[in-house]
């Protein structure tokens, strides 16, 4: 399935940078607020802290930009919506233009940067080149309600994928997901900070296999663990 | 894991209604706007057609609501917030009284009923006590995006979720879900309307074994095949 892509696509665009746009570079030291405009579309990275973000949110994207000094690490920029040159790429792969049209493409929102701020998906990424690892700090919002108290599972498998799929990305390119098989062990609360982990575990010709976890943030309960195959589309447009 | 009850436990609260509510039977025909008042909560079945339903929903939904009238086909009500019976279910599996606090949950909202009209997941479902099988209608919206153009997976893993485990609902009261497995095979681009079809396939124990398929609505695009395992958190709360 193609869909996988939405934060890995939207990332995409953001390691490249919008068409026009001053995409900073990876783990460069983030102000409070940044924007980007190219041509009609306003880029506005969307995984900085806001007012929402929780304590432990905040620490643990505190810690993770630490990390980033040295170059070890580095921070996905999030958009809301998608840059143009990621409209472009995949008129490469998808020529039916009613799925391209511009005018609709700027009345969307990737799911994951959909709600307003706090009710949904609050989230940064941070990449290990070296480990070839891809942490989201993640917590979910009021609106993401599952059983009273708690995140719905399609909540956590939207992040799952997002984040499986942000370290196939990185390894090929642009990739949709093929499998997404997720085990469910614990429930977790609405509002509460897990971290998500991924890796990519081998690569067989165009076929990117992925596994990961949820974890607390203090690391002592596994809420979830999951795997991903994602088919590469273009091997030439890999990232590494 | 606990939190595909989603739709499930909405649903739960739909079949018993809520506390002191007015819940009418399935399958009743239903007026074109229908709220329910349970202390402060309001409740609204947000699974009747509204303006951003497209012709091809509509028309789909029309269908199923004919197969209601001999009594084959049941219509499952959808509400934005859960019951007091389903807070009231969940306190007796959940002691930490900071998940169940009822002012904390009249903020919440049900992950797949949390979108203004017609920027999410509009769908109805409907169930067939004599297949076991239940039936999604559903039409995903602008701000459920993943690649442009189409839906996010993690949209698509939410709504398999949410069918799957009203199936297992269903057939075991309460339930949550362990594991989620699911085959992309064509992407769905937005806005269109897709069925997903679920049902039953065995029952050990506590565990409820789901399987389920996404379909374009004229039955020409398999998009999707799922499985489910879901386990039963109160036998004694069987609903069929």
């Amino acid at each position: 399935m193609l869909r996988s892509c939405a934060a890995p696509l939207r990332s995409l665009g953001a390691l490249r940078g919008p068409r026009g746009g001053a995409c900073p570079p990876l783990c460069e030291p983030r102000p409070a607020l940044r924007s980007f405009s190219s041509e009609k579309v306003i880029y506005k990275d969307f995984s900085i802290p806001n007012p929402s973000w929780s304590k432990d949110l905040r620490l643990l994207f505190d810690q993770f930009m630490k990390k980033c000094e040295d170059g070890s690490w580095k921070c996905l920029p999030l958009y809301k919506h998608g840059s143009l040159q990621r409209i472009q790429d995949f008129k490469t792969f998808f020529h039916d233009p009613k799925f391209t049209k511009e005018d609709v493409m700027t009345q969307t929102r990737l799911f994951t940067s959909s709600f307003e701020e706090g009710l949904g998906f609050e989230h940064a990424m941070f990449y290990n080149d070296v480990e070839k690892r891809t942490v989201c700090l993640f917590q979910g919002g009021l609106y993401l309600e599952g059983m009273p108290g708690f995140l719905h599972g399609g909540a956590i498998a939207t992040m799952i994928d997002s984040t499986l799929g942000m370290s196939a990305l990185i390894a090929g390119g642009i990739v949709m997901t093929a499998n997404l098989n997720i085990n469910f062990k614990r429930p977790i609360p609405l509002c509460s900070v897990v971290v998500i982990n991924s890796q990519v575990d081998k690569v067989e010709g165009r076929k990117i296999f992925v596994s990961g976890n949820v974890q607390s943030a203090d690391e002592k309960t596994l809420h979830s663990e999951a795997t991903g195959l994602f088919i590469q589309l273009d091997p030439d447009k890999s990232l590494t």
